[in-house]
């Protein structure tokens, strides 16, 4: 196990490339051309791109034609190649790197690649404001650490690839992590069949620079909706009794959504995330956009909630005479980290040079649909570990100030090449 | 009083270029242009473009920047003449043509040009879907006539170039009626300054084809505001809690908007007509943007709304803990139809082809940055009257459906080009 | 037509006592009692009480009988004659006095009698209060002034008894008005059946004292409506998730019901006036009443009104999971002042002693059940006529501090009488 | 440990008969006064009554003087004796029973008496109804075990009388417990001073018969608040615009408490449990009162909440131009039970007949004063635990059908009566 670090520096600025060019869920183009051409200089013995990795039917929030078209030349545009272009086409994006060099285990590293629609913050206190890699494109942000993750998982395979590794080492590049849509597809891709042991990760999750967490639990279940309201349009001076108010039932729904009661049986959320409508003050409105999430502690929390939410989106319309369809964008189911990996991340986070503290269980606030891929592999009679690597991150995720302390880059390398290497060890023990 | 009618073909022609290409407050770069090029073929005496018939700083709802900057490109690559992009830089849009003929009176005529952000049918059914000339930009829309009226504009002033008209004739085409924007700047500009009488018209207002109102009154006094609510972000599923929501702030707002009370004294309008907010379903919602309008019979009782609508929105800031800040982007005053004007337009109509029924007096149940030209004519001793042109319009005003009778063109040109013939020959007899 | 005015201070004296012991709709046992003394006194040749001037189906917002039983005990402990009591048991109240005296026409006077459920005001300038004659009934109130209007009613049958009249006078004393509960029950009692012309008469309606009108217009059609809410409880702390919030179904429909839009036709009115649900902070409430009334300038806007509120409620019912229920109270129709008695009041008015202005037309911005009379009367060939007694009135109708100038007790009845007497006049000459 | 149980026809019976006769927050005159001829006759040394064993000023949600007036009355029209009345007077219902009977240590037993306002199901299933004692006070109701609670503490009493018991043994009958109202009163009181171990209990909380949970942990922090909402009446028809709305900002009040956002630090709960406001349909409402509640795991939870409730109740009311006041009514702390006491209790469940599965912890999902009880004595050094006794309850606490499985009450008996005797022999061993 005395495989020497990949530099420093060179993850560094990999990491910052990300972070100034972020691609949000479908459009990460430019972002896995640039995951390809590293994982080529590093050399796999199987690079899958794009359609190659995912089931196209089961991805979710996938953007409409005109978003991926735009998104599609602009990349073009950046210099993309166009044959990964091609194998990319339509909002199939992401990869799978894999290092073939053994009869060892199959391990399965799952990394997500895409960013969020959030500005981010030009104040000096900002690092990568103040460091001159901020984002590049105006309101799209790496706010959760994605650029972290895509970096990690190109330093683990670099690693491995290095080391005297004796299995199979598959990467996932997944995309489109945050609208809960690239989970399910990619959990149901070719290359996921023979995975023994799937390893995901997370930085920051509010755990300090240092700390480790074995194995992270408490996903919350969780529906992402977007719904449309059609109402009737009327001139708001001469006939407003004309109208049917898509805006106004659209905010009542909001209101509705936003009270869904508490449960006593565990920890639900709800957010009305986005909402847009209407044309000119003097239109009554004819429609309103809404997109909203529900989560709960246990799948069964969660549809508690998408019954309550489906009711209120129903009656919102009925009270103001207007129409409404919805489609779920996004779902991910719960899921647990096995006490068999767990033990395994633990003794080698102890190991890995930089950590300070390691805990065996922690739990997350939010939801993830590397589920899908854990549950893809429980259910074949793997094993799976959602990883923590604490990071010190000024603001909170989802924000316009949070930032990655890139010392947790090479903690994560570690921490994690350390896990494959004793996973590979022990079957050959 | 017997000039040849200008070729109805050519008025329907010049009315369906209009509507194929609508474009909206401040950015009728095309439109302008298309105007000036009639006029100058007409050969009018003196053309005011732009920059010189409004007072910049009076402008309202001018919209930002980029979306300037955009229009200009958009113009510019549809072959409008550099020089009169020049003339309308920075959203300076519109123009007027003055005929000079003698010492009589000066009459004005005030048309409007903008068009709306609606989109339009392709039904079978509408007229300009089936016969090929609807909108051929997505999303906007000629839904109020102002083509028409652009149309009538010019073939008045085309009838009195071909009279023996003996005073002076002034044709304002007013930019970015419909957010209420351009009527107070052009009010303000030196050429309003000798006008002593004023016309303004619209077709439409739910007459049949072969109606005229001599005189239209009840004009509602309006405000339309922009309103911008800030929260503070947070991860929807990990830290709800330090979230201030601002969707949910402008959701109050919306929901107590409509509600304000019914007034006693006269009719009272309010509209809530845009919103747009949020970024993605798991973050907290920073921002959202509200626009909404409120109406009143009289400049007192939109006052009484105004005052209601800003307690409502500080008082929703509040329970939400958000901030609040709002402008108004439009506004205009009441105003009424001089009976001396009226007579004369009524008089005019009832002897104009395809006129089958004159009235003296009606309402419009909405608002016109007209009143502001009407208010500093008879401010400045002169008279101002408001004229209906009938039309059979299938769909309402600012509906999809929205049409005009094409008949309705030349019904307004030869009623408008009567009555200010009869204002000359009052005058000199 | 020189007939001797009755005492003022007598007038004054019943008012007051009126005043001291209001009673709200179908509870006006004493009340009832204490006219059917005075008519006793003054000599009616008829006298019908309770269930013999009303078809008893037909009365709306009828109390529950508990609250009846209550009624009827308080008003048998306040000394009510059992014989009478007996008359209006179930709620049956109000009277008629009849003056059967030649061939004349048959004029009907309407006043109305009730009291509403307002506290009244202790303040020092209130005059009630200060004079010693404000309500001895805590939340009950004469603050619309029916306590005036039953004392002009009397004053006039004293007036007409003491002339030469040679028709029949009937003296409508209905109940029930502010619930819009008594009058089309007593339309369709047989009493009315004979009516040639009709008078109702009200006091105040921001007419100052002196001021008459002849004929008032504008009442707004209305309908009364309650609603019941029901949900499910739960404990709020152990299961929120088991309730289905019967409060919050409620709270929603509020305000829904005050943002219903506004119509462009005419004037509408919603207010929701009572709420009453839930039983403690720890249970999610299982039940909510609403009381609310929607009104409209014609029937039509009503009926629009009304089209929209059930719509809501059920959505709101919808959204919460709650069931919902609701009932007519009470609803009143539009109705206008005939031309040919406005006329005749109008002449009348001006020779009555104390009147400085006569209008002979106005509007009200309220509505009034007398609308059922009234059509009943034209429906069968009759004329009627709304007239306005104006009073100086301190506080709005409906608030704490309304008082009636007692002036205006005198100039009601010498107007309404010198009116019954023209008409008698006019049908013998 | 041999004493002979309490015949257990009697405690049945007892239980009925307060089952029979509820009695809410402060007015449980009938049942304290039950309660003390059930000590009585057993025979306590000491009997404190009302005022002697809280502090008055501590009290919270104490009812208005007129309610207390007439449930003195109601008390004392159904035989009360005069004296107790007297010691109760002004709302100072509970007593404490008190047995000396040596060197041993100071055990207090807490049980809680009063009802709910809740009205009883009649359904032939509801086993209160089927077997006639179901509550003889019509929307009154025992529907969260405090029947069986005062029962099983006078069983206690009665079983630690009888047998050889060593110490001092206080049991305190707390009014108040469902307003959150009488447990700082009683903690502040003078009897509580010396307790060493104290024991609360309650029956039902989801487990079934034959289960005693031997520490239950997880009681919510809670604060119940009064709110009045003060708006300006006007008449809704003639003058909508004159008034501000008391009902519609309770109701933008009641959405937006709902709607509080959810905390991920821990469980939070909020409820609007009653709303009553306005007069009738045709006056806009100038008052509406509102009650609510917010919990939290922690106090610091339940801090959060109050925090954002208060801004809430601010925004509403500038919103709507009303004024906003409130109050708390009642509150409590949260608590844990200590694992010395625990050890005991389960230990002695375990012996208990009649009980089939003893659990050490569990959690309610509600809140209880008790814990201002259990803070006393564990700050003074003591020890205390919340014992619950599993119960068949067919409806869920705080509804209409709930019950209790009467072969609870012998267990509850005898596990606390074992815990207690078994506490003895500890300090005396």
């Amino acid at each position: 196990m005395s495989t020497p670090p990949p530099t420093r520096t060179r993850l560094v600025g990999l990491r910052r490339a990300f972070h100034r060019y972020p691609e949000t869920a479908w459009t990460e183009f430019w972002t896995t051309a640039r995951i390809v051409e590293e994982l080529s200089a590093i050399g796999v013995d199987e690079l899958l791109i794009g359609a190659e990795v995912l089931d196209s039917e089961l991805r979710m929030g996938v953007p409409d034609e005109t978003t991926l078209a735009a998104a599609h030349t602009r990349a073009a545009d950046r210099g993309v190649d166009p044959a990964l272009l091609e194998a990319c086409a339509g909002g199939h994006t992401g990869c799978v790197g894999v290092l073939t060099r053994g009869e060892g285990p199959t391990v399965g590293l799952r990394v997500d690649i895409d960013a969020l629609p959030q500005h981010e913050s030009a104040d000096a206190d900002h690092a990568p404001a103040a460091d001159g890699f901020a984002s590049e494109r105006a309101g799209m942000m790496h706010a959760c650490g994605h650029d972290a993750h895509a970096t990690i998982g190109i330093g683990v395979l670099e690693r491995i690839a290095d080391s005297d590794f004796q299995g199979t080492l598959k990467v996932f590049f997944q995309p489109a992590e945050e609208v809960i849509g690239g989970g399910r597809a990619m959990a149901a891709g070719e290359a996921m069949v023979d995975v023994d042991h799937l390893l995901a990760l997370h930085v920051g999750l509010d755990y300090p620079t240092g700390t480790v967490v074995a194995g992270i639990d408490g996903f919350l279940a969780v529906a992402q909706y977007e719904v449309e309201f059609t109402g009737r349009p009327a001139h708001a001076g001469a006939h407003p009794e004309d109208g049917s108010h898509a805006i106004a039932a659209a905010a009542t729904a909001t209101h509705q959504l936003q009270a869904i009661a508490r449960h006593a049986d565990g920890a639900t959320r709800v957010n009305v995330g986005r909402i847009d409508g209407g044309t000119a003050t003097n239109i009554i409105p004819e429609s309103c956009a809404l997109e909203f999430e529900v989560r709960g502690e246990t799948t069964a929390l969660c549809d508690h909630m998408r019954e309550r939410a489906t009711a209120i989106l129903e009656g919102a319309a009925r009270s103001h005479g207007c129409g409404v369809e919805w489609r779920v964008m996004g779902e991910a189911p719960s899921a647990t980290s096995d006490a068999s990996l767990v033990d395994v991340v633990a003794t080698a986070a102890e190991g890995a040079s930089g950590v300070r503290e390691v805990r065996r269980r922690g739990t997350i606030g939010g939801s993830e649909d590397a589920t899908y891929l854990m549950q893809a592999v429980q259910g074949a009679g793997g094993d799976a570990a959602y990883v923590g690597i604490g990071t010190d991150h000024p603001g909170g995720h989802h924000t316009a100030t949070f930032d990655v302390d890139e010392e947790s880059l090479m903690i994560g390398v570690e921490t994690i090449t350390r896990s494959i290497l004793a996973l590979d060890a022990r079957s050959t023990s």
